[in-house]
């Protein structure tokens, strides 16, 4: 609903020009941050009104989950490999390491300001963690039919736990992004053995 | 070897006085938050001066850690109930539901400001994941020498990853502390099967 909306209010501008506003937006935060970042600069840095801007996106938050969001691939769509292992790896393929390194940086700094803007939180929650889940969610029910996962598996009620276990703890801890061939060998350490598909 | 030079330096004050300063660096973070707390204001609060506090905890990320740790019992000790299972679910029941919530959104907040604060990542690193990882860590190494877990396990390499995924996640997306129920599940569904232990 909130999806149909958005794609409404912002049809009157080209994708061009959208994806111009999303390069200064991002631009913006890698310089002053989400906290210090204002409408006013971004309305100055992109020659737009900020009543086009509220008008578009409504506000602050859902501007910068938008421009983050248009820099990501949707992992869901076109995998189907076969096998839960197959596809859950052809996931992590998707972005290289020089891609998640380039992004990591702003996606944590945002991911952190989370923490007093539930604004934020809402809009990063709806356009960024619940899409990716929906393509987790499609892989795993596939695997279900297959008869690889077991429908009353205990760790299903958690993957999104194990995807934030795998994505965010060294970013937290040691302010560095996962690298794809770490994901793909906690894939197959942590994730398919709790969900009981075996990895040999 | 930190620890050791921590402990010396704090020798010459009472552990009252010690407890009554976390205690004020406490509220003083509960008011203001991590960044915009001095060390100004900690030594006007205690009636303490600058140079004291500098000499005993060494700066602002130190002392805040530590006072942090202050509240929180050690996971590891004293638990040994004769299986893995049984000592992660002790560890999970130390601290109850009310203490996980009143401490949980001072915790948030300080690891929110990780992200911009090196010095803070180190302190909380060493001070409080590494002793907690610890913990794990003898709890697994008697499970492997029971021969409850493979010592070639692969899940082995991610613990810490599997436990700030049960831990974090709530709070990232959410915004609310995991409960005890929550955490337990998630040991038996997710922790204990990918590090081969079978839970019925």
């Amino acid at each position: 609903m909130t999806e149909v909306v958005a794609t409404a209010r912002r049809s009157r501008i080209t994708p061009e020009r959208e994806a111009e506003l999303y390069e200064a937006v991002l631009d913006l935060l890698r310089e002053v941050g989400y906290d210090a970042l204002t409408m006013d600069a971004v309305a100055a840095r992109t020659r737009s009104s900020k009543a086009t801007l509220y008008r578009q996106w409504g506000g602050k938050a859902e501007l910068v989950v938008r421009a983050i969001k248009h820099t990501k691939p949707d992992h869901s769509e076109g995998i189907d490999t076969g096998s839960l292992r197959g596809d859950l790896h052809a996931s992590i393929r998707l972005d290289d390491d020089c891609t998640i390194e380039k992004n990591s940086s702003l996606m944590r700094g945002v991911a952190m300001a989370m923490h007093n803007n539930p604004d934020l939180r809402r809009a990063f929650r709806a356009q960024l963690v619940e899409p990716e889940m929906t393509g987790f969610n499609l892989m795993i029910r596939r695997a279900i039919d297959r008869g690889e996962v077991r429908a009353d598996c205990p760790a299903l009620e958690f993957v999104v736990h194990m995807m934030v276990g795998g994505f965010a703890t060294k970013a937290l801890l040691e302010d560095e992004p996962p690298s794809q061939a770490f994901l793909v060998s906690y894939i197959d350490a942590v994730v398919l053995p709790a969900l009981g598909v075996p990895t040999s």
